[in-house]
């Protein structure tokens, strides 16, 4: 029985949504069980007509973690359904954490009371893109856990993408790539330019060099790796975008009669596109290195994305990414030795 | 007479598409004039039939920059039409040079040859984005001009994209805000956080805060500033984006005969939204910083692309731009003294 904790009160929707998800999950599989951290009052009274409930266990927590929070107040946020739902793996209460709620505090939180892989320098936040190829994900790290990364980190990134490519998404040789301002070699800050220089020296499996942000997503990139700041920017670039764009298609379509009735013949074609660019099928984000399966589902996510962001921390659990990591990384340590 | 001197070579789309932008914009103009440079024998053989000959004068040259270049490369390359076309700008026998050729050469080129604005510590490359409103741009600079950008260099972005907006956009209050991983003070990399400060000590005028890359397209956000890299990173992620949904949206409307008949029906609404967004309308890049007019259409632009460009490079031209930046640097560079 696989263990998930889960923080069920920093999601902008609401325990509600996130309960709802935990009972479509608890349905559709029975070799799961949740540890739910949060306000026990509302927690019980939402769960109080859930047909598993012996696979609820429910653990008062009184506060939340803020959107905005710096290492030393999460500290002192000991009685937070975060803090309580990420120590729950610390303790060996569950095999994994998910939360919806602030990010910069879960990466904090994560950092602090599971500590990173013994020669992991950072955690990188991970999320697997939609691309122009449907199903066909590209896997982005790190995408806002940290402002600077050292090009050692950036070549760690690219083990770790490669990992959870291989295992959590079930494609043995996934090609990686950095995230740079140029196809060439020699393109970039000097973290990349170095992350570059060490992915040749060290031969890291499936390096086929730079990539430009603007042919990222085109499906043919498989693992991609950048320092947090610009990965960060991509990340919410590309959000935006796709945000726009979806308003003027509403628009065009939505524009006078015509163009109504031509969305009437048209819908299953856009619906097939909206199928293909839906981030939710693929949960959230994932923090990667980290003493522990951490999954870092949207704020907004519905019913559906979170339903997605627990199955995707089951998925770690069952494949044990983070037992891959950590030997991936006690091989290197001790080759380097 | 306003005379704009262009390099006829470095496009991906050939001179003739770019003879073809200026003979068009002779036709609707009578107060402007071109020198061209390239290969005479081509040059001369496309502009045979160009009813305003005398509007028009070609200068040979004989070799092309490549895409990628370093400074002394760009140096030796004296016989190259970009080369010829700056300096026809330095010698004062053009008001303005445009090129659709290596952004970097031309960076470094009007750089070395041109010299930037007496305190201003760095050139910023510009570029107009559509938003989610309809012909309301924002400016973004740097979108790569720089790797690095100091917090002294992103606070003078923002005193440039200002005077841009106000001069060349006729928009007398634009809105400036800094590009960063987070809307609230202190969010970002030192340099970006620096220049939040600058701004707000200095108090420029319409600095308004930060702004994430997922709102930056919103219509509401008038010159936004970046460092370099991440304002590349930035550009293209958006390029990307927009690209695959412009393919999905084809794809979506060609899946079978139901789809193709609603395009007939939609087509208007789905045309209103491709002009929104229609980045050629606005030329392409522009340095700003620099002692000399420079703009920087797109490598693959079309005619109507390279029309718009001129277009820029004159307006630039006719409102002064350089003038009113080197009054607003030789103001500052007095009031810090």
């Amino acid at each position: 029985m696989v263990k998930i904790a889960v923080d069920m009160m920093g999601s902008d929707s609401g325990p509600e949504t996130l309960v709802n998800s935990i009972k479509h999950y608890l349905k559709d599989y029975d070799d799961v069980s949740f540890l739910l951290f949060g306000d026990e009052k509302v927690l019980s009274e939402l769960t109080k007509d859930c047909p598993d409930k012996d696979r609820i266990e429910i653990h008062n927590t009184t506060s939340i973690i803020p959107m905005e929070i710096k290492p030393l107040e999460f500290l002192r946020a000991k009685s937070s359904s975060m803090y309580q739902a990420i120590s729950a793996v610390k303790e060996g209460l569950a095999d994994g954490v998910l939360t919806a709620g602030s990010t910069g505090g879960f990466v904090t939180g994560a950092t602090i009371l599971l500590r990173t892989v013994e020669g992991v320098l950072r955690a990188g936040l991970c999320s697997p893109f939609p691309t122009r190829k449907a199903s066909h994900p590209a896997v982005i790290l790190d995408i806002g856990a940290n402002n600077y990364d050292t090009e050692e980190e950036v070549y760690q990134f690219g083990i770790m993408g490669r990992l959870y490519y291989q295992h959590v998404l079930e494609n043995q040789n996934p090609s990686v790539y950095i995230l740079t301002n140029g196809a060439e070699e020699g393109k970039g800050t000097d973290e990349v330019v170095g992350a570059y220089r060490l992915m040749r020296e060290r031969n890291l499996p499936g390096f086929k060099g730079n990539v430009e942000a603007r042919e990222a997503l085109d499906g043919s990139h498989d693992v991609i790796v950048t320092p947090g700041y610009p990965g960060n920017i991509f990340l919410k670039a590309c959000e935006g975008v796709a945000k726009m764009m979806n308003d003027l298609i509403k628009e065009s379509f939505k524009m006078n009669l015509l163009t109504k009735i031509g969305y009437l013949f048209s819908s299953k074609g856009f619906k097939r596109m909206r199928k293909t660019l839906d981030y939710r099928q693929y949960g959230g984000a994932i923090l990667l290195g980290i003493n522990g399966v951490c999954v870092k589902a949207h704020g907004n996510s519905n019913e559906y994305a979170f339903y997605h962001a627990i199955g995707v921390c089951k998925k770690m659990i069952d494949v044990k990414i983070v037992d891959k990591i950590k030997e991936e990384f006690h091989d290197s340590v001790n080759n380097n030795d």
